[in-house]
């Protein structure tokens, strides 16, 4: 199946845009898991069982685990197994934010692709096209290029104008980005782009720019970006077209016995929020 | 010791500018390995074992590794702690190419600081550096940032103009951000960039811009870069200043019995050809 369909589908089965970011840390779970062989699983896992009927996608970022070396990465597999095994309708996005020259990141693809099996994986565009391929070339594999970032400081090159041959005036340097991704990177229909809640007025710009693309917003919740911002400047004429993101504000809600409950609570609040303003 | 000492020191204790890259691929290395317990580490001990005389640094790329999941992440950490063991004034550079937010980016620094205790860190700049503070900060480890990437389509971002305030004529995004980064980012001095040997012209124009700062040069080797071309455009005033990186054209000059022998082999000239043009 085609990541497009995958997507489609997923959105469709789960009523839901709503994706939760797994970045499990070890001072910030509770501490009853500590005790525990393999701590972040279940974290995870607990918060996976308390939350599958809730979320279109899981997005496990790679850092929060490579922070434990090879036993972070062995329970990110066991994380991203759990989640096929629990609902195969979720997708797993892989926060990992990757680009490097090609034949290296046939490496990186076999991390994500066949080690971890996740759905999509984020990528830095700065390469360019060519070197991105084997991410690119697989229409069954999702490609989520950075294009404006959640961060205070996104702006240092993101705002920056550029001056390109089609261009008669100078455009913002994410802008660019946004074009290139949607009129020449994604002849597989597999390409979306990440832009943070936390602007608004360029999540509003990049959708003006990209038509029915779909777009991962992270930055809702710690953060701090505004959820009916988000979605009026962001979602499609269809009601749909957002991927929205949040991790902590979800994941640690409490750090007591109770925290999968509490997480089941805000994800549902987030994900009956976003569907009343779909509706 | 700062970063900017350690890595002085190492090039006048190893009288090189030459660094190894370790990019391992079951596929590729000599067949007798493929028994051994723990393949990617036994490579590349034996290439250690053979070459540590010879380099400034080596640089293992994550990449190789996580394609081999928290096996793979493993015997990367057996790999660093080796070169350790064996020749402490050896650095090592993670080719990790990460770049997040800043509070992911501390999940990465555990990673490559804490787990691997590496030397440095290659990192995408498109976040800017507010977002890249956790590496920056931090005195005792590199940032090399990637400036213009060694791949045939480099260019497509790296050679847009942008128009920036300071700027009267527009200026290839490239040099914007070594100027950045010279200017402004590197206070700690622990600031490198990565400049492709398969651009010279671009690698002098860097040079021009960011004084006696250090900068990466892979694309020496299987890449096709131009070892005289590099060197005549990047050496600083005091013929030093440039890391030359070459990883497959060592590593896999030969894949029998004799391949650690034929890496030595390989260095050798590679360090005494950047050698002859520093003297």
């Amino acid at each position: 199946m085609s990541f497009k369909e995958k997507l489609d589908t997923a959105i469709e089965q789960q009523n839901s845009l709503l994706c939760i970011g797994l970045d499990p840390v070890l001072d910030k779970i509770p501490s009853h898991l500590h005790n525990e062989q393999y701590p972040l699983f279940s974290f995870n896992k607990d918060i996976i069982d308390a939350t599958h009927d809730l979320a279109v996608a899981y997005k496990p970022n790679s850092a929060f685990f490579e922070a434990y070396g090879a036993e972070g990465i062995s329970q990110l597999k066991m994380t991203c197994d759990y989640i096929r095994e629990k609902n195969p309708a979720i997708l797993i996005i892989l926060d990992a934010k990757r680009g490097d020259i090609g034949s290296t990141n046939e490496g990186y693809v076999k991390y994500a692709y066949e080690y971890l099996q996740a759905d999509a994986i984020t990528l830095h565009p700065y390469l360019g096209r060519e070197a991105l391929g084997p991410f690119l070339n697989n229409p069954e594999k999702g490609c989520i290029l950075l294009c404006r970032t959640s961060n205070p400081g996104a702006g240092e090159f993101q705002d920056m104008h550029v001056v390109g041959d089609a261009h008669v005036r100078p455009v913002a340097f994410y802008k660019y980005i946004a074009e290139q991704v949607s009129k020449k990177w994604n002849t597989n229909q597999n390409c979306m782009l990440v832009v943070g809640a936390t602007y608004p007025k360029e999540l509003k710009e990049v959708r003006s720019i990209v038509g029915e693309m779909p777009i991962l917003v992270p930055g809702i919740g710690a953060q701090g970006g505004d959820l009916e911002a988000t979605l009026s400047a962001g979602l499609t004429e269809k009601k749909s077209g957002l991927i929205i993101s949040a991790g902590r504000s979800i994941i640690y809600s409490s750090n007591g016995q109770d925290f999968a409950e509490k997480s089941r609570e805000e994800a549902t609040k987030l994900q009956k929020a976003i569907n009343t303003q779909r509706s």
